[in-house]
């Protein structure tokens, strides 16, 4: 693989890639030039180019790319090939979302179990995934094998939550938690800071008015 | 103000200052140098001087940056001093989470009511905001004084319902469908794609194991 030493920028535009190339494998397209895939897409020919190089160049000179090939070797690239199981913590509406999101499961991230620490929750299923007491967490990391952990809790329990998992062995964080969670460097983390993205909105609204 | 030709990387960067800041104030501290601020965000020293000079240099030499001050400052550049009225589309679980969050309330951000194509969602309330039918969408936005739509709705009516609002004069749009919306460039869209961000960590993953 060569994937050593690829932009952080480059990885981001991944999935983008990979959307809208399912889209046009579902609509039995399967070839694209860099030219028609730039149209559709809105980032110039030479960026798709220089991006798709990364992965050894799937395309070829006047016949574009392959879309089901290339649309395959993306996925792997992005682990989709493989099947992750995941943990959600926090089973209010946040969780509930993520666990009700169908097309996670058909990419491989498969949603074992939930908790939450109100006592109303426990017992309870959501799309037939079972609500745990937050107390059961460590026995049910220690007895099944889970990859990810979607942490969906306000900040306040975050970082102690998160000591827990990681002390279980979870190397994997998506962290909708509104605070830096400081882990040590082994554990990978995706933050999804929603007020975050809100305030970006605001400053864009604002900095377009000034002009 | 000093903001033409800052970068994205340095917006980006802005509603996290302003969250530590935040922290700092609720706290009690009211002055911070960059080597301290640097410790706690885990960001060079250097990046933090470079990003806070973009904004006029705050700082003192030998002094520190005054926390209030700064914290103001950086909320005004988010357009955090403002009142947005917000309205929701879709009212699922996604939707009543966002309704549900009370700081975005705190930060100017008020949802004044939600919209989904559900009848039996049909004059129900979330946190004491309305929802109303999808097809009451155009009336209610020529009668209030809406500035931020979110978009949390499935992929497959969110083209059509984004063009819909644009047509009522919204522009801004904080987008949770899993697609490109292709608006006119005076509408600010925020994408927040979440099945792209799992595929983020699912990177992570794959690529830590190759190494």
């Amino acid at each position: 693989m060569g994937e050593k030493g690829i932009s952080k920028a480059v990885i981001k535009r991944l999935p983008r890639y990979y959307r809208y190339l399912g889209e046009l494998k579902d609509s039995g397209v399967e070839r694209i030039s860099s030219g028609e895939l730039s149209k559709r897409m809105q980032v110039t020919a030479s960026q798709i180019r220089q991006d798709l190089n990364n992965f050894g160049g799937f395309g070829q000179q006047g016949y574009g790319y392959n879309v089901n090939f290339l649309y395959e070797e993306i996925g792997k690239i992005l682990g989709l090939d493989k099947r992750h199981n995941m943990i959600i913590i926090g089973a209010g509406n946040l969780g509930q979302a993520l666990a009700n999101y169908g097309n996670f499961e058909s990419r491989g991230f498969i949603t074992k179990a939930m908790f939450d620490q109100k006592k109303e929750l426990r017992g309870t299923t959501v799309r037939g995934i079972p609500v745990y007491d937050i107390s059961q967490l460590e026995s049910y990391l220690k007895e099944n094998d889970i990859q990810i952990a979607a942490m969906a809790i306000p900040k306040a329990g975050a970082v102690q939550v998160a000591q827990t998992l990681v002390s279980c062995g979870i190397k994997a964080i998506w962290n909708f938690a509104h605070t830096d969670l400081n882990l040590p460097k082994d554990v990978m983390v995706e933050n999804v800071h929603l007020s975050e993205s809100l305030m970006r909105l605001s400053y864009k609204i604002n900095s377009c008015k000034l002009k």
